[in-house]
């Protein structure tokens, strides 16, 4: 059993933008040659998130609006008066800021339908830092 | 310490299906033997959810309506152009495709109110797979 | 590589709280000295959460704002027959009982504007329990 801490730097080119990170997930466990075990993916930004789910160009869309619909851009909120960017945290807050993702026979064991994605809510950035612990053997 | 890789096989029976886990996953710790530690719950599918609340019917059908009124059945949405299911891929993306619970004592520390949910999104399906990751001694 | 357990014990003050735990979780990496690996963070109770996100005053009175946008107090809810809180339940559904944080160098390896929160959604709760598991070396 080992344990082995890796970071991954991501920009991001505009407000709203889901960056598929699963090959370079994938590229390290590679390299580290970890056979069985987890990865925890772990976004170091509050107005960004870690998901999971089908990389297909409308549902992402789709998954921007929804997000939108649920926490509305011209609200006023509190945190606006300090920086200007409340709406990006509270979509963040309903989402979640890491994932833990099994490995089996150096693979990330994700279903077929399954991307690892970095999500920018408050992008464009040109240094978003995501931490990735394995822990396995 | 150890790794140690399982799978659950689910079916669901109808299209929003919430499934207790709980004690499949409490019978696997007693077979492997793992007494501190912590089990990775992770679904292989990007239109179902693995989540952790109350086994209460009522609350159970609550949560269901409160998804339906977050994320539309009837609206139009892109996906829906590729594949018949962009509302269950979208309220996956809301919820969370794993969750990592402590183990003591060779048992799930769960609190009394506390059960693990499978919950099936786009059913009826008849081979969902759950993988369960144990790491501990 | 060791695996230990250890618990927080947390009390809130009133019906919607949220309450920064990181400095807790730090004192305790200190006391176990743990240098790599992860914490996993988890509530014990099903009206609660376990959240990332910035600690600045406006932004959780926002955040506490647009819940109750989402999970409406006044509505007719099954679970109100048995337990008058099933709108602490839905925001704890919609939300996560467990985060995994990554440890480097003896630190919670967080960004600039990130904390850890418990949230208690149906406080006050005179004794409300978090499991912490680390693991790594």
């Amino acid at each position: 059993m080992f344990v082995k801490t890796l970071q991954l730097s991501i920009s991001s080119s505009k407000k709203f933008e889901i960056i598929d990170i699963t090959s370079e997930i994938q590229n390290l466990i590679d390299e580290i040659k970890i056979s069985e075990g987890i990865v925890n993916v772990f976004t170091k930004h509050s107005t960004s998130s870690i998901l999971i789910n089908e990389n297909e160009e409308g549902l992402l869309k789709d998954f921007e609006n929804i997000l939108n619909d649920l926490v509305k851009e011209n609200n006023s909120y509190f945190h606006d008066n300090i920086d200007n960017n409340a709406s990006s945290h509270l979509k963040s807050f309903l989402l979640s800021s890491s994932e833990t993702i099994p490995i089996m026979n150096s693979t990330l064991d994700l279903g077929t339908w399954q991307s690892i994605f970095f999500i920018d809510l408050d992008g464009p950035r040109a240094n978003r830092k995501i931490n990735l612990t394995f822990i396995g053997e």
